[in-house]
């Protein structure tokens, strides 16, 4: 089930960028939770469109409409489900998108995969514009987890290979651009300007941690955190990467250097380095669970490309027009941490099961 | 589940290091497959241990037998069991290590998931050797996948730092060390027995490739073939990053760098560069399918390190016996191959489904 | 999932009696299906309140809004979801039913399960009135699956012990009050005009046929065309009981009497008699697919009946007040069409991955 | 899939009946479950053949081998296997059936299902020896629902349409031939003999009773336990209906008549009268979980029966050689609560999820 995610807690993401509504549907959180909703709206206006210089002037509130699930802010332990009206919608700056596909976007691939029936509109259900939904979740999962003192940080690691410096903390996350060296969030903020101006886009890494994990978390083989937390994150479009720990710098190095030995602190089993990232053998160790996310420049951009008309198979000039962020990395900040927050909520439930 | 995989071509791995067998319960596959079973028992030599100087000198056949679901070598329609038994083991090498950790394994965070009753011997069902009923399912998709003319290759892409020069090709895959750059293979092995004097180990990244790949293969968000070969590959021992085409790269290009912009070769719609790794929204675009790999350095190592005793709590000194390899990348390549194999297959049955 | 259903085509259904709209959020359905909109409203009609002098007097049109997968009335491949707004709602007719659950209802298991925090009005998510959505997935179904010249058809067997007679065919299907004589029909609604001058009510059995099935649908042992469909239809509050073929009486009778012997008509394999229902070793034959379900009496009644106060644990009085049907079969047998529509519809996407 | 139950205690059974052996991979138990194999060896004896007069006189130890999942008796948190050898084997006996299907047998729906390519010597996957491995998952559910303080009991409620009388107890469950009353026991072996004495075969009612479940357990809709339990229990070859609680019985009954009233009994919320068979919108209500199941007649008869050459397309009378039941319905009973004990676990386990 392709717009689907999680065994425990399951939700289904729908709509397209031009239907009436986008959504998503939620099974599996207990009866009795009292979720701050107000909170929940803060958290999705971080991944709203137009609250900046480098994102997309589309502007809509993205205010949930919880239509099942709640009594008032409570959970009943039945599915939720919440919607997001499309209201500024300009469909017609996607015709011909049927057509001719614009490079480095999901158009040429859904045309085939649906037989020419995609709903290709502002991207359909491939746009950016489904994070939102995936915030939902994800918001509440972070509140979810806020309860059993699991918290989500993250950071911009770097923008066009303009990098950050330093170690990532809960002050961090908590900024506007949320850079550790003030002085290289401005760079990468320059840079992204510098291709707005030039009709380009930029990509960029994100790096986020979850703190406050209890070791015994996952589990072995295709549920490990690794495989949990990956096979959400590439739901995010744009990201074409992910590493846990060292990760590609891990193949890199020796046994003796990677290898994070254990040592007692205050009464409890931790290591000295943490190189693994918290996950040995897919399951928490109970140190902070690091994983980076490569995301790649924008595909929409105002420079002109080459594509091909489907129907007649003749080349085509393309300048894509519409309102795209020039870099979406900081809109993406908030929706790793949504990702991540489902993937380690998901594993907590299966946890549950297992404690006799 | 954790030791699950897939929605139309299922397998459940079972089995720990020293069970009286590991082996693999398959689902999904049509009635009436012939499947060449010697063929299958070349791909598992492959990945079987005691073959070359950087392997660990246990020494199994690896030979299958299936008890259920084929009629001579011909699949029934039924779910199919395969079983390796265990014969080569020496527990009494793991013997204490259900007390004291060993840094880089599973050995702590398995002892608290399983509140102390996990199978720790031969690191039970985290060793690597539950890489091979893997095999057992992957090496079957390969044979499968090959009646639609779809391919899989991979090489070494680095060792410990020494990177392999040129591009994948499929007569680098049939290499008994795969490389493309025949110097550039044997500074690795040099670097394996370095390493290996020193009691130490070191990692690699393996590069793969899925050739003949339909266009419209895999599904939007959660199911995109990012997600889905992601989520089985780090489910191999070791894996600690993945990235498709660019990958980390294109993080630091412009979108005008990174889109493929679109043509029409032998009347067929080509791009001209292949950095998205032929994948657009999650689904395939008909380009070859590109991933790589990072493999974190072998955990074992002679070396002695620091550790602790989970009952007492207090320190200790801890040296790794038992057979182990200093590099696992080049057993580590046809487990990718595998991997890549049931992913794809799995996505090719859920295409089925949309072909009215 | 509690609210879900389906391997292949996969709907969660949403919504409280009382909460702003009830839903169902579906996956699976291949790009490119022109759904007819119209018919659909004319199936949901037939379960919707209202209509006729024994159904509950609560009024909603059940008119549902498609916010996602359709482009006009053509699927686009991602998922459906259509909401129908609750809006003719009394809340005030429940006031109390959380401390005195009523006998018969799921009042008192719901305050377990959800410890106090269930949407109790209107029976919340346990309401008859969740079957909408059920419909407007069954219905869509239904229309797939003429396609492939299927058809379903049903009729009232029996309510209060009033039992039709002769045998179900297609015009008995399109009867107002569904029964194969007209007489019995009229002594059925007779019988529930009586149990609702009594303040009572009565229970019936639906009896439902699919036509037009090829042979080789369904899979052994747990996903055969008697689980699926088991599965799915004791999801319809009210259902205790369902049988296939012959089934009760079957085990009255001795192997030569019940089993079917198969002889060829018109050059196709079929069976003389049709004791098993269509159904053998969980895979279609061929022949109809036939299956009687049980619905208990509709638990509210205006009689007055035992329960307790939960909060005292005392004894309390209670008549049930609120709009209820006194018989709810009528408005279950397209309800039962429905979920037989969506088990064999997913059955049938399942058949698709077999074919090589 | 198709031989696969379960969401949180997962199993697949494979196997057929003349492959090398059968068995059933598991997934799902806590570690550290200490299970009694003896006992387990007792239970599987119950189902095992050859032990009385009216059952096949094939004899197999049925003895299952755990070759992964235990360390001991002590599951160790990972999936666990179990094989059982197939030994007393005459493929001979069933020569000829792929193109002669016998009647009330799947060979037919296999042949068309698998194209041919069936495993169908012994029944293959649809044999009725494939419920050793469902006793095998089973009788440990038993073990581990024990510690909860919750029991299966079964009788056998009628055969060939002699019916027991009196009310189910624990007592009655303990017989060789579990019924209430040892006079009509006796007729119904007598009416057993007599169908083999005449080369025929009988069906029979099994009833099946959980006691000390807790209340809350099971889902609404799709995933009540009513769902949970005929989705398994229609797993078992031959069974063709189930009823839960007065079942068909209530669609005749008035509300007033079937609904369970309310009262409080050393402190708990019962109900005066148990209509429902413990069940209320799908979730238990404290009161036994009571259900019955119809067996049809064994369908291997040696009286000679029409059927068709599937190559030929031409008529062709069939005599049932082998060895079989004349009445399966003993044999039966122990499958029963194996079926209801893995469905009562598996729910068990969803549970745990839902408490905060």
């Amino acid at each position: 089930m392709s717009s689907s995610y999680g065994e425990n807690f399951h939700l289904t993401i729908f709509g397209q960028s031009h239907s009436p509504a986008i959504g998503v549907t939620m099974e599996g959180i207990p009866a009795g939770e009292d979720l701050d909703l107000e909170e929940l709206q803060r958290f999705l206006n971080r991944r709203a469109p137009g609250n900046n210089a480098y994102s997309t002037a589309r502007k809509e509130a993205d205010v949930p409409e919880f239509v099942s699930g709640l009594k008032g802010n409570i959970t009943c332990g039945v599915p939720i489900t919440a919607l997001i009206r499309n209201t500024d919608t300009r469909s017609q700056d996607y015709s011909g998108l049927d057509r001719v596909p614009r490079p480095g976007h999901a158009d040429y691939t859904a045309a085939v995969k649906y037989f020419g029936a995609q709903d290709y509109a502002g991207g359909g259900h491939f746009s950016g514009r489904l994070t939102a939904p995936l915030c939902i979740a994800g918001g509440i999962c972070i509140q979810l987890l806020r309860k059993e003192e699991i918290g989500i940080i993250s950071r911009i690691a770097s923008i066009g290979g303009v990098r950050d410096e330093g170690a990532l903390t809960a002050s961090t996350a908590e900024k506007a651009f949320p850079t550790v060296s003030d002085e290289r969030g401005e760079e990468m903020q320059a840079r992204i300007a510098q291709v707005k101006a030039e009709g380009d886009s930029v990509g960029g890494v994100i790096e986020c941690a979850v703190l406050g994990l209890p070791a015994g978390l996952g589990d072995p083989m295709f549920d490990g955190m690794e495989n949990r937390i990956a096979a959400i994150v590439f739901g995010i479009p744009a990201v074409k990467g992910i590493e846990f720990g060292e990760g590609f710098a891990a193949a890199e190095l020796c046994g003796s250097e990677n290898n994070d030995c254990f040592t007692v602190e205050g009464g409890k089993v931790v290591t000295t380095t943490n190189h693994s990232g918290g996950i040995l053998g897919g399951i928490t160790n109970g140190m902070p669970l690091c994983f980076r996310v490569a995301v790649k420049p924008t595909a929409s951009i105002a420079k002109e490309q080459d594509s091909v008309d489907l129907q007649t198979l003749q080349p085509e000039k393309l300048t894509v027009t519409g309102r795209h962020d020039p870099c979406i990395v900081p809109r993406a900040v908030p929706v790793v941490e949504a990702a991540a927050a489902i993937a380690v909520y998901d594993a907590l439930l299966q946890r549950r099961k297992e404690m006799r």
